[in-house]
Order: structure tokens, then sequence, then C-alpha cells
């Protein structure tokens, strides 16, 4: 596991979600860090997904490098991110936003989970969506597709910066996924911003209780009315947040 | 609740599917009245999502009119549409078909919901789908969009004439929502279109009994064999259609 | 049914899923045999969809030609199509990739699972989808979409050459769909390609099982260690495949 | 020729623009005739494109059936439309608005201008745009495309009702083209819109000159104030329109 | 001509381009100022466009409201804003991004031109482009574009903030073009956004003269050198800049 | 200048079309070496464009990394590339298709020209297209775009394997432009390619030629008549190519 992520801080993620933390980043002055247009296979199971990014990076696809024999070398990227990709990260493909040939498919999703990574994203698609969506690991992708990816894919970077569904994506980043997508927090900022989000979290949990039981919104969020800041903290104190 | 909208019309438009409306709206020349692209989060229950549209409009955000702080302020027209969409309503939101902001979370989906709305509808998405999916209240969206939004959108009027996922949106015109989408009536004719939709949507359940019992479409969908027409008669007699 | 699918082929195609069968095409040279965007409206229970490919043409519709009256005539393409697509047929439908107007709706569909077709595929939209996914009959579609065909789309021929979904479609080409979407086959190699992937399946199956008990893709996924072609034909003679 | 399209019509259309015959199809309840996203390679030359539809449909390639050779084949239809399309017609082409890869180059274009066609119109691509571009015929298309038409089409159909930028066009129908572009006039109409087109034509050229020498629009455009019908109907008279 | 623009800020914007104006723009935290996709239908003669944004908003036509007939409506928003429209500004028109059917013909261009606006542009498309594009008054559009706007569009509103190519628009906002396309200048920073433009003018001139004679962009551009500064004060001297 | 391309194949290309190139592409089974919507700013001069690729590769931009300061940097890698692109080389700039923002300006363009670079090709847009279209270089681009490249872009990476509008584009592949585009050659084909380029080009003038005279299409093109082999062998001879 990478050392940019804190077992603390990898907790407080699990427990907020990626609106939380989209909110968090746009105070920062980061408002491109969502993956525009993944979205989950199944729902994550125990909190939000939450591992390091590990990256690779497709290119197009040219027909005489592509044949389906280049599986057969051990240091193709495509296969070697597979078995590379550290415990409790996030494998963040580089599809171009082209889902018309897959990112990858069962059978390495499935190594993946066995190898311990904290799920799978790309901005294409994958292939036995089936299959993958059944595995104990998050994954997200734009739609389902089953044509290999050398069709129109070339893996040619593993661990590089990349782009991924618009957001920028570091090698090192801490990569959040819940039902809404997936959002990239830049590595240096990710204790900062989970204790942040941590704070609002908790607000926003009283404000939706207060709300399910008839309170308006205004003046409680946010809490320009200052009596809402005096409950939130006996909230707070029952509950021991 | 708005007047256009009789107790008796809504309970008739609760009993009839967006394609027959579709189809009836079609045969006076309305082809655009389909919200396009907006899909719902959850089945809606007891029957298809109905009321009248109370609308919003969004414009791209201008990075210094759009800090967190506006929220702040009572007016802001999304948190004022929010506390004055009329229960029995349905708001509508103009999001210029850009999911890559949200139009609304879930603390406001559950103060509509509180509030008696009939349903949430915006041609972008929503952030905290899992949340709004599972309100007792319908929401139609494109995608789940998890950034504030600030981020792209400036809440800008309310119940003005808008577009929303190239349809026509009047205030006061009636939303209708069931799995295929949303549909939009105008008020004017609104009685009137229910009326055809319920005797339309007669004809189709006998239809549908037919075929499931191996009948042949032709001649029966449209009748043009008048037998079936007196098939229909005794069919509709027998159940009090 | 047609004569260029053999039970046995439609067997063995029932078993192995779109991924394979694009693999299979892909060695061929065939890249562009699956159908973009198009997804299943429920999970299809018994195996993968299968079955000879009877086409549909939709042209955009001139309004004068459109009416709502077209229907009454027996011979319209839709109409007639549905009526004559023979059993243990998919009929396939060219949209022109648009479902901002239905390709069929539910009661078109009934008739279709009633006269025993294996399945409804269109690069446009279903009406009615919640009626069309409960069928016992697979269909798949780019997003659902209530308004009537006649709003956008005119039925102009029936079993000639299409694209669906950017995939050429020729009539008898062999069609298969699963949860990653539909591929066709040309049917001069849908014996050889069936043949072929129900070999990669065994292999598939072998290596997931393998991969699931912690075993690493490298040398396993392709063979490239020897090793595992024994280990594989001991597990194949195990389970009598 | 085709028999549909009259000396008199035809030389009428050259007068006019495809503006004022949307405005003037559109009072008839025909809103879809416009080719969308096609652009002419070069201004077109005294007056409008006009001829008789002659229609080419393509199909997605399918790599075993478009090999090179496919055009050593003389019944290869786009070959075979290049060398039959009439006289006076304009070769209109269905290329699924893919232009990826061309639906023609500067030597067929060259030789449908030498056997006397109006033009060429596609919702794809032309490669030698230039060459194209320089012809003494029109050429319409969405943008430049070299890559050969076997690469993503196969052309499969000679006059048939086609789709063209999402307008329906019938073998026999007139086109006209302009700087905007190019529309579709129903062969049964052509002589109708015509004479309406000319009318709207004089009038307009009649309301241009007003408004260059700084009448204002509201009462001349449309005609509400009476006086500029007997103005117009002065300025015919001086002008033997 | 409105009051927030000066003649002076009028004139120094004529001299500097819409590329250094989003570069100021972009210092100050404004990154979504350019309209997208909208390009000039001829070279700008005599500098830059420069005018006060005046905008009309459309939505998408009902057909019921939108019969040709709506024009003889004196008020009618798209002929009042034409009519209405300030000398010296720009009109600025919200088609949806929607250049299926025109924003405006050339009829009304030329009574804007007539009237002394500045210049007029859309996110859609003109009708008539080859006449307006002759016009001396500049137009910005995405693509020709002939349908009359009543086919999709439905002018609804006069002046009030908008969308445009993605950009937010306000009444009184400073509107500047040039081959690139279109940037808004926020009223209030317009006079400050102009000084620094022309600065940077100055400089950029002075690097482009001085690249154009060999000398190499590292540490010039920008002047991390300061014997760049330096010559750059020199060369301001010698012209009087 | 790379060595990879020979000074004669550089003539010999200059003398081809991207048409006949793509075609002799094809027959190799590379169908997708067309760089796909990036179009010409002015007409090339003196025949096509050709260098060798010197590729840049753009991520999106995070807000915190890119201030326009970065440029002060004199190893970033937009003005690294600028500088260090080799004399006869073409810059291919990987914009992920995103033309919101520059890819690059006309100081920049100004330095590449003044240093022998042989062109410049992105698949997003360049400002201050009026003066890099002007330049004595060709360029190529998607469309216009003011915005600074800070705005969306961060160069990442130079001469490492990339995309550029869906092409596979390697460091050192050679790259031809004319007025239908650019497509790339893979280094280790190019001689064979403008080899094979060459002959296709003779036959296609002859074929050109003799179409304009008003021969027929059908057995010249391709020569399926031998006797059309023996015209051109005379041809040749007479014209010394």
């Amino acid at each position: 596991m990478s050392s940019t992520l804190s077992p603390q801080t990898r907790e407080k993620l699990k427990g907020v979600s990626t609106a939380t933390l989209a909110s968090a980043l746009f105070k920062k002055g980061l408002r491109n860090q969502m993956i525009q247009g993944s979205v989950p296979l199944s729902p994550p199971k125990g909190g939000s997904m939450v591992g390091v990014a590990y990256t690779l990076r497709y290119m197009p696809a040219r027909e005489d490098l592509n044949p389906m024999t280049v599986f057969r070398n051990h240091s193709h990227p495509q296969r070697k991110a597979v078995e590379e990709c550290p415990e409790g990260a996030v494998l963040v493909i580089d599809s171009r936003k082209d889902p018309r040939a897959a990112s990858l498919g069962g059978i390495l999703a499935t190594r993946l989970m066995r190898r311990g990574c904290a799920g799978i994203v790309t901005d294409g698609g994958f292939r036995d969506v089936a299959e993958i969506g059944a595995l104990d690991m998050p994954s997200y992708q734009a739609r389902p597709s089953a044509p290999t990816n050398l069709t129109l894919h070339q893996a040619i970077d593993i661990n590089v910066p990349i782009g991924c569904g618009d957001a920028p994506v570091f090698p090192g980043d801490v990569v959040v996924g819940d039902m809404d997508g997936v959002i990239i927090i830049p590595a240096e900022i990710a204790d900062e911003i989970a204790d942040e989000a941590v704070e609002m979290t908790a607000y926003e949990d009283f404000v939706i209780e207060r709300v399910r039981n008839g309170e308006k919104t205004l003046g409680l969020y946010p809490p320009t009315d200052e009596r809402n800041l005096e409950l939130f903290a006996a909230w707070r104190k029952e509950r021991g947040r």
C-alpha cells in the first residue's frame, strides 16, 4: 500500500461521499477532479471505495502491433499492471473515453480483486460485466464493451500521470468512489480533505435528519441561523461524533 | 397545488404511460414533449409521477459569482425554489443538458419530498443518487454527478419557460413520468389528453391481453378488423372500464 | 427457423459470452461486429440470447407520410416484420442510432415473444420498457424512449443488410447477446466461430477457477507456461468438457 | 433527366435559397427536410444547385467483404451509381453521418461532373477535397476524410429511400443547395413549392432593399402594415417580377 | 450605446485579441468566458468586434405556439430584439447550442447592421450565411442552418442572463470577437481587463517581432531573462507605445 | 532531422495525397492512421506537409498546478517541445480531442516555423489562428480556441507514443498533411509506402486526365480492362514518370 494514504485517512474517506469531497475540493479551487461519465457496475459495499491511484495509459491501437499474441509477452503493460498494482490501490485506466473496446475483462478483474486491490476505474468499458459486477471489489466504467482491448486500445504506460474521464490523475493520488462515481484527491491534500469531509459529513447527517423531520433548509443548510450550530453541537455530543 | 390540474385529471394520468401520452400528443401535432435522455433513479411507485411543472433555470456559472458562500443568501434561486415549489408540483430544472455538475443533492431532494412535491426532473445529474433514489418521491436525471452545482451551473430564474432535455416546459404544464422517462403536457390540453389517454390505455390493455393469448397484431392494433371493436366493448363491460 | 443456424451451434452459442466471441472474430480480422451502445433491458435467462438476424430498416420520418393512420395498413413494414420475423430469429432494427423516438413498444414486443422469436435489438430505444424488460425474451436498446416511432422513424425495408450500432448486419447472420451487449457473427462462419468459442470458454473457465484460487495470470492467460496446458487437459478430463 | 423536375421548376429553384424553401416547406408541416451538417466545398456558381435525387446507401463495412479488390467488380454499387446517376441529377449518399472514411473521391466526382450530374451530397466526407472543390459542380459534405470508403462504408443499395443528415430522401425528390446547405423537396410538391418560393423571394428581395435603405422590419417583414403590400406591388411592376 | 463601455475602452479592445483577453481573464480566475464553438462568418475588419451584450434567449419550440404567423406580432421577442438592440451593442443569442434551425437570417442581420449594432453572436446557426457574411458587421455562429427558427426555437426573453456556447453572458457584459471566436468580459472589470490586455499586447508584439527575427522563446516569453524587459522598454519608447 | 526519413522519401511524399496514402496503408491492414477531425488552417503550399513526428502529450489541467507562472519554468514541456522539436519535424500534440482550450498560440507557432519545423498538428485547437494560418508552415487543428492551454491542458510528456484524433502516433512516424487532413505512416514502412503511393499517384493522374476527357470509370479505375494498362504505360513514357 502506498505510503501516501494512512490507515486513518483511508478509514475516514470510507465514511464520506464523493459529493462531499467534491465540495471540499471546490473550496480549494479544484473543480475538475470528478471522473466524468464513469458509473459503478454494482453498489459498493462497506462504504466508499478508497485507494491510491495506480495508472495505466492506453493509446489508439495500431493493427500490426496488436495481434492477440501480444499477451504472450509477460511485460505487456496491461498484464504487468494487473500483477503489479499494489494491494489497497485502485487501478485507474485512461481509455481516452472510448468504450467501443474493453479496457479489461473478468479474468484480470478477478486477479486484481484476489491481489487485494481496492477497485478498478476506466473511462471506457469492461467486458464480462456480469462477472466483474459480482466481484467483491468495486469497479467503474462508462458502459459495457465486449471487444478485446486490442481492437482499439494499446496499453503503453504504467503509473504515469493520465487523464480519466477528463479528470487529472497522478499516481499516488487518492481515489474515492460511491454510487455517484469516482473522484480524485491530490495526494498532498488527502489528509486535510478527509478531515474536512468528515466534519462536513457530520453536519450533513445532522441536516438530513432534521430535514426528514420537516425542518426547512433555509438557515439550516448552510447554517446562517446561529441556533442551528448550537443544535448541531448538542447533536454531535449526543452521538459522540 | 396549481389549479390547472384537477384531482380527477391527476388520477387519470397516474394510470397511463408516457408512451400512450406521447401518442396522444403526436396526434395533436406535438412531437417534442418528451424530455430526452432523463431516466428514473428508481421505479416510480403507485403509478406514474404526475404534477404541475415548477421550473428552475440554470445558466453557466461564472466563477466570481459562485463561491460556496452564495448559499448563505436565502433568496438564492435554487434554495428558494426548493422551499417554494408547491405541494403536488414537479420541480423541473433546465441544466442545459450538462450533467458534469449536479443539479441538486440529497438534502434538497429530501426537503422537496417532505414538502409534498410530486417529483424532480433535470436534464443534468443529481449528486447523492443512492439517497435520492431511495426517497419516496420519483426523480429523473441523465446520470449521477457529484460536483456541486456551483461548479458549472448558476441558478438564475424561477418559474419561467425553459427547455429541459430539448422539450419546451412552461410553468403550469403537466409533467408525467414512468420508467420510459418524462413527458410534458401543455396545461391547456391536460384534461383532454388525460381523457384520451385513458381511452387508449383501455384499448391497449385489451390488446396486450389478447396478444399474450396468441392473437396476431394485424387487424387488432389498430383495430382495422371491426370485430375487435365489438370484442373490446364486451371486454370493457365485463371489467367495468 | 433459418437453416443457417443448426440446433447444435445454437446450443453452443448459448453457453459462450459475447466477449469470447468478439475475441474469436478479432482473430479472423473482424473488429466491428459488436453493436455499439445497446444494453440489455434485463439480464438474459438461460444463457446468451441466440438467433438468426431478421432485419428492419428505419429512415427519417417525413411528416406527411407518417400520420398515426399508417398502422392501419397491414403491410406497414414495422407491423409486417413483427408478424413475419421467424421463430427463433432475432429482430434487429436499424434506428440510425437515434433513440429520440421509439423503435418498438410493449405490444409488438409481446407479440414477438409469443411468436417464439429469440430477442429484439435496436440501436435506438424502446417504449414501455418496464413491460418489455419483464418479458420472457431478451431485448437490447440504447435507452428508453416513449415517443411513437412515427415521430422520427419510418420503417422502410424488411430483411435487407443494415447497420445497427455501427455493426454490419446481414439477414441470416447469427446474433448473440449477453450482459455486455450484442454481437453479430457472419452466417458463413457461425459454426466455426461457435466451435472455437466453446474451446476458448473451457480454457477461460479453467483460468478463472485458478485465478480465484490465487494463481497469477502471467503464464496462465494466455498459457505461455506449458504446464498450464497440461493442468488444463487434466481439468477438462475431470469435468468431461 | 428525371421527369419529375420540369425545366421551368428547375429554373425557378435556381433562383431561390434553401432558407426560403425551408420556410415554404415548414408552412406545409415539413420540418426535417434540411440535410443537417453538410456544407458546400465551395460557393455554388450560377444560382443554387438543383437536381433530382439519385441515392446511394452505405452500411458499415465488414472487413472480409471489403478488400480493395471489390472495385474490380463493375457492379459494385458505388461505381455503378457513378456511371448511372442521370444527367441533371444529384447523387445523395447516406453515409450514416460518419465522416471517418470517405464517401467518394476526386476521380468519381470528376466523372459525375463530366456526365452532367448536378451535384453530390453526403452526410459523411469526401477525399481529395481540394480537387472536388475546384470542379465545376457543387458538392456538400460534413468534413474532409482521406480514408477510402472501404475502411468503414460498404455501398449496398442504389436509388432506395435513405436518410441523409437526418433528412428523409426518396429517389426522385428535388435537391436544392446553396451556401446554407442542402434541402430536400418531396417530388410531388416540387412545382408548388418552387412557385411559392419564387413569390416569397420577390417579397424578400423587396424587403432587403428597403431594410438596406434604413426601413425598420416591424410591419414590413411580415407585411402587417398594408401599405407595404402596395409598395411591393409597385416595386414588382417596376422590375417586371 | 450602453454606459458600461467607454469609448476609450472600446478603442483599446478593438486592438487586442480574444486570446490575450482570455489570458487576462484566466489570471482573474475566470476560465469559461469564451463562447465555445462559434466561428466568424468572415474575417472582422478594422480590428476586433467590440460591443455591449444585448441578449436573446431561445427555448425549444412547441409546434402549436410557433406557426409562421407569430411574426405578425410586433412584440415577438426575436423581432423586438432586432429593433431594440442598442447601437454599438452585440446581439448574443442563446440557441442552446442547437444549429439545426436558424437563430436569425439575412433580413434581420441587415437591419441590425443598419441600426448600427456592433455584431451578432449565436451558439446555433444563421440562415442566408452568404448574405450575412458579406455585411459590414461581424457575425459568429456554429454552422449554417437554413430552417426558420420556429422549427426548433422559440424566442422567449430579451436581455436576461443567458448561456451562449457554455459561457455565461449577462446583459451589459462586453463582447469581443476576432478570428478565434468570441469572449465575454464581465461589465465590472471591462476597463481593467482592457488596460491589462493592451499592456500584454504590447509585450506580445515585441515578442513576435523578436521571434520572427530568430530569437528563442525561453527567457523571452515570459520574460524570465531581465534583459528582455529592458529591451522591451526601449522598444516601447521607440514606437511610442 | 530524424534519420528515419530520407530526403528521397520526403520528396516523394510531398507529391502524393493523404487519400492515396490512406489507400496504401489500408492495403497493409492499417485502417486508423488518419488523424480524425483536424483540418488545415490554410492550404499547404509547395506540396503536402511532410515530416517526422515529434510528440507532445497533454493531460487534463489541475488548477493548482497550472497558474500562468508555470511558463517561467524553462523545462515546461510545452515550451521545451517548441525549442527542441527538430528541424524538418512535425510537432503532433495529443490534446485529448478537446478544443475548448488552445493547444498552442501564434508566438510558439512562429518560433517553430523559424526553427525550420515542417508543421504543427493538434486534435484540439489553436489560438491566434489568423496569425498561425498566415505562417509559411502548415498547421492543422479541429477548430480555433482562444483560451490559454493552462485552462484545460497540462503538458506532461515529450516524444512519447500518443493518440491524436484517434490515430496512434509514435515518435519518428512520418506525418503527411494536405487539404484532406493529416495521416501517420509508421516509420518502418515509410519508404515502401512512399514508393507505392508514387506509383498509385501516377496511375490516378492518368485516370483523372482520361476521366476529364470523358472516359468512363468502369474498367479504368481500377484497370480491369487490360488496354488501360497499356495506355498508362504509354502515358508514363511520354511524361517521363
